[in-house]
């Protein structure tokens, strides 16, 4: 009973459920970041001659998770509103069976925030590794697609119709437009992940005492030490503690939202674009899924609905980490820093989900070019209606500016009303001087009316290599 | 490795870790709902002479959570995108153990959807009884305290600032009047639960065949089947399938999102009023809460904090539920159906969290006549200044409307700015013979300035008595 | 310069935008609101004695908001955080003019909170009307589209895919059910609209002041006046003043994103069944709508567009009012209270934009019968393989439980792969002793496995017939 | 009728109406900013030999807001889905009265969404102008405050309880911190606005087209117009037009939201420090502001009410631009673009309201050193209990460690039971030779255990000057 029966291993969470970045951000790695940013702390504390030569090795020798039931702690938490409370009295306690003289010396000079608030971000940073790798892999997967497909015709939609020629290539680098910036996003955001350490209030007091007392006589101050901290644990070091300012968590929050919409939109496109009547991708096959258990001839694209589950989701977490940020007050919120654990880590895990699945999506990603085809040729000459608008209604003003293109007009309207092909009418209305057979046919040739595609894949995927530059 | 790490015990959570709705919407109460739906379902299509007279049995020999790995099938469910199919595999193999027939029974004209969205429903239901039952001590407790404090004076505070005398009783009947009209809501919500079964497709097509070939030649509906299990688990029977329309959800949704509301109200309140400044109510103390590590004279309202904090994060699932239902698409909505799984149980768990959290402070909560008392007249005879508006200030117009208001404000303005006691002021203003100083005292004293404060406080009392009416 | 610069007419909001909805909750038509409390008001006190009798008379003089500067009445909210106050001074100049008795009388007793949440909610009850009006259209045309359409086949899509026969009938119905249900909520939130009056700290005390001074000694009671408002304006006598319980307002949020997430889902579908390779469905045309400036023959589905956009939109107005309520404090909140109202203006102008497009689109929307029935048969046999795995399968055990699945199974990957047809490679597995040439084509007939599609159709219509029941 | 009796004039925004990026972002000013974008894109085709010398001259000649309705246009963009499409025809009409030749270079190559994107980030920058403006001006005023109470002692506080001495200093360098570099943020943000450049279907054909219609045979390409366009406009020029990649969007999103998160926490901060009993601080009194029409008395600190509310809103809006992210599909999305149109204005107005309250009260703010010190002197000796804990403790081990802490905490408690002063019960448990009176004097002492709090102030004022460096 209690908290251990409680215990969500993912069952109604399939965009993250068995992802790398679900564990990295479990109750078992959380009580693992809370245990290295004690340890660490300590070695700093020992490097400044503020904690026992051995303290460190004693209290490393007590740090792995595994020693500590979270479900135990999950439940103890409630008293003092956070779990670094009962962890540290466990902490401690089995530190003091190694060495009393090491148990004394965890956590001197710090409060739980400072703990909370630091390993948090450190398993951020952890998590935010795979995300990036995942993200890395679907980005150099996107810009294949675009470059592959640089030249293969389809048909561009807007609010849902048929509007111009394009390529599948740049629908692919534009894919990649999104993920690459946000890809970008998140790296700037783990990169400035930062320590958070004030004290019991923000003012470093007690820190500031223990520094007054080391050898040295005063030469180390509570700064060099929190800046060891920070670099020792691979965090940034920030200019104050932020302890009631929360930017660094909604900076984090954006990123990742900016990743799942991205995400999201690839896979808006894909449960479009693999819609049987359309047909022009489809997901990567694999043993197991998007079956169905009555109808066996049913292929689901299921990365494409956890995925799109994902970022649709996301920006529910994201409003929590705004709405606590703007509800803090005095010198520790009360209420809305509790806000963001929970907020912070399923943002991570949709994250986390959304990169596994995209990567695998983009990686298998089928593309039928006869469907591109198809449904490019199913539009029409219409398709370039724009571009007979531009090159050929002028030719036929008659000197009356306009005239040209009221009379374009009534020929598109005709051919949709009557089904008479456009062509054959407009060839009607279009006399063979003015233009000839072949520059007819130019103009309606979709493959000549593709503007900058080439030219935007390239500056695209230049722009987003999928690595950031060594 | 896997899902079995990426365990979530609350440790993040502390504002519901460890209370019984935590416990009732974990994966493992998850999972039994799930087997409860499948269970009676095998009951009712037996029922019908649609199944072996012994397939229940069989079937619930093996329908205890126990028997199942919540891990190993959150890890399998990306396949098809929910839990059911890997978990349906399992219980299959198990039962086949038992008997073939009864697992060939099994999940007979019924979709994954349908036992989802059921034991949702289901597990809702069993979360919301334990909510309920909180919601009500607190509702008690707050209704005790109402009618305690009918007559303790306070001080009302409009805006941060004193505004009006009030009583302690009428505060708390406020509190009582949000807490006990949320709570019949979620009681409304819990009753309307519903069972959601549609078949593949909405049409119930695999169930009207299975239904015109039980015995009886066809007097058996699909409908008369699916009455009986709606019956079976307790749930009401909708008008028809709801697996794209999801008002359902979003109605559980907003009665859980009023509750946690109506007790933030109460939580934001109790931080106020604990502030040592204030001081004119404080948490029941318990062993082992609120206690700060570093700062032993420290007594953190940490009820009221986690109660907040529940309060805030609210909105964020909520939002979740009803973009999902904004976004659903088909005859099965493509991701965002699976967003309100884990926005469900959210809100379930803060709810209860909350309800748990609040009957226990509303229950113990201190209040200090002393600190009433005390605010109250630090506020001064400013605080009945409407009264004299209204009262004093027409004595005052000496034949000219509007004079005598001039008169009180100019006296208060000086009171203000020079600190000469505004009693003082006002009396000198005011010629004895149109005001008595039994008058002016009378004018001036809070307690003859409450307006229907006792007549309120009994209003709501009767109108939220804690229990339903029988 | 200054605020009448500010104006928003709805350029950013063509989802709403010359909707009467969006005229009924103007400024304008706010202060027109806010002015008609103020007037009952005085009629009320007018009724009691405690105002002159040519009171109502004279201020319903002035009471026309055409007469007042919207403008610089938003400009001058800033100096008491609300429009009440400097709308008070203006008014009681105007009165002053007219009758300084009457303009003695105006507010007597109220707090500008009292007016605002009262004239809110009145305003809300009248957009409501016009709401629910476009709603009951809609929901009419929807009804005659799921009977008109009761026999017309078409595929059932999950999850993008393929899945079932189903009937063109029953997807009326179902966006029917959302609708029906959608506008069932509003008009119980309309009917719900409370006054909202509690003076200046939510004891009414200078109303039990004023009320004491009315001729029959003391017989009225605050309550019977606040009644007597209640009742004039239309609105519900609470039990207590909510000033600070904020569950009407969120109550009447929730309604209204239910009603856009329904009319999203319409939206949603159309969107998709009228993109050209489905062609299931088209919107109306008007003149003017869905027009392109350059590509002539293109016809966007606008009225979804716009539909679609405020269901999207509508659930972070939602939030902003849960989170609202969940930061309420004191006797009036310090902040949350002002979030709640330029949220509940949006949320009525998306509804009654959505109504009113839902409501032009229900009744105009082109089904293409053509195009349903390609793309069922485009589904070929396998949409009924739920029923030949129920049917047929068993008919190929040969005694061995589960073979007849493996042997169509099989079949199907079969056909999938290599393109065979499917009916032939089935007829070839199935002896013809076993099931005939005729039960075999019955088997594969969609329309043969509708299931309870029609039953369906009725159960909805019948249950929202588009009128509530007189 | 219509749209213009539907004006919003902010009466429901006191937290924006009247300030200067209302106007700057209403509508008046959004068709100013979509005039701006076509007439500079006519000066760029003019550049360019793609249109008349003249035809600048021509379009500018029209090209001023006032000489359109802005409500007739609102209400006409129902047609199309947005307002450019009717602006356009307007526009085209009055520019043909001048021009026809000016007329028909007007919008060439550009789609609708173009300019709507590309004024939507032009108004942004406008409105960002002002709103950096006012965040200076308080970020200045936080930093005077900073220094200027670098020495004042307070007490600080966490959830909700006194805990440790700080400085009024450091308290406003805290907040300082947020609003630094939360502007800091703003003004990346500014800088980073893109133009939004696609043509109809983010190939940029048409422009293509026209561009290969150029005097100088093709040398001047279609990105070479969209750079000039962008820099004449003052807009950063991006990869690729990102019509459905919508970071840009939410990135602004996240930086205003990040300022009014971090106002919101100083307005939090003064609503709590200004309440009667704490007193600590007050805001800047105006002439009508913060009265009571009721309560003469009465200052209610309307500024940081105000400001509290746009923070409190502000998340509801950032939402649906991130789920409007998330939703995008196609080659423009359909419905989710236009959401994010509304959002971003609104939270331009509340940052701009935000801005603008918070440098009035940061600038007038009133400090009352006698409240700082009475809080800190009745939050007693206890307020250093962390560091008795620290420095007395050790000193009654008596050889056996931790028994000297648990001789404090005894000390504590009966204290805090008894009443008895806590100075007097240490004086009686620490022997004067360990711990002599001055000693022991000096331990007791608050301004003796303030940590970094004055390196703190510096660190912070160093980082967030005010202004950016030049």
């Amino acid at each position: 009973m209690g908290a251990a029966d409680s215990a969500d291993y993912g069952l109604l969470s399939p965009a993250w459920a068995g992802t790398p970045a679900a564990e990295l951000t479990g109750d078992r790695q959380l009580l693992q970041a809370l245990l290295d940013v004690e340890l660490e702390w300590v070695r700093v504390l020992a490097s400044a001659g503020l904690a026992d030569p051995d303290a460190p090795a004693a209290v490393a020798a007590v740090s792995d998770a595994s020693r500590y039931d979270a479900a135990s702690l999950a439940e103890r938490a409630q008293g003092g509103g956070n779990p670094v409370i009962p962890l540290l009295a466990d902490l401690r306690a089995q530190a003091r069976e190694v060495s009393p003289k090491a148990a004394a010396a965890i956590h001197r000079g710090a409060t739980s925030q400072d703990i909370m608030d630091t390993a948090l971000m450190l398993m951020a940073r952890r998590a935010l590794d795979t995300v990036l790798a995942d993200a890395d892999r679907a980005a150099a997967a996107l810009g294949d697609l675009a470059r592959r497909h640089a030249a293969t015709l389809c048909v561009a939609r807007t609010l849902t119709q048929h509007s111009l020629p394009s390529t599948f290539g740049l629908r692919a680098a534009q894919w990649l437009h999104g993920i690459g910036s946000a890809a970008q996003g998140l790296r700037t955001a783990s990169d400035n992940l930062q320590l958070q350490w004030g004290g019991a209030s923000g003012t470093l007091a007690a820190l500031t005492l223990a520094a007054g007392s080391a050898p040295g006589g005063g030469t180390i101050t509570a700064f060099d030490l929190t800046a060891r901290l920070a670099h020792g644990l691979g965090l940034a070091d920030p200019v104050a503690p932020w302890q009631t300012n929360r930017l660094p968590v909604t900076a984090l929050g954006a990123a990742l939202q900016d990743f799942t919409a991205a995400a999201g939109k690839v896979a808006n496109d894909v449960l479009l674009l693999s819609r049987p009547e359309i047909g022009e991708v489809s997901e990567p096959r694999a043993a197991g899924r998007g079956g169905s258990s009555a109808m066996p001839q049913k292929q689901n694209p299921v990365l494409s609905v956890l995925i799109r589950s994902a970022a649709l989701a996301a920006p529910g977490y994201g409003m929590q980490l705004n709405a606590a940020a703007a509800a803090a007050d005095d010198e520790r919120p009360s209420g809305s820093w509790h806000v963001e654990w929970q907020a912070l880590r399923s943002l991570l895990r949709l994250a986390g989900g959304a990169a596994a699945k995209l990567a695998e999506l983009a990686e298998g990603l089928q593309v039928s070019t006869d469907a591109l085809a198809r449904n490019l040729e199913s539009a029409g000459p219409l398709v370039v209606s724009e571009k007979i608008m531009a090159v050929v209604a002028p030719l036929l003003d008659d000197g009356v500016p306009g005239r040209g293109k009221e009379t374009v007009a009534a020929t598109v309207a005709r051919s949709l009303s009557s089904g008479e092909p456009f062509e054959e009418l407009l060839r009607a209305a279009v006399p063979p001087e003015v233009l000839s057979d072949a520059e007819l046919k130019s103009v309606l040739d979709p493959a000549e009316y593709l503007g900058e595609a080439a030219a935007l894949i390239e500056r695209i995927t230049a722009a987003y290599p999928g690595k950031p530059p060594a």
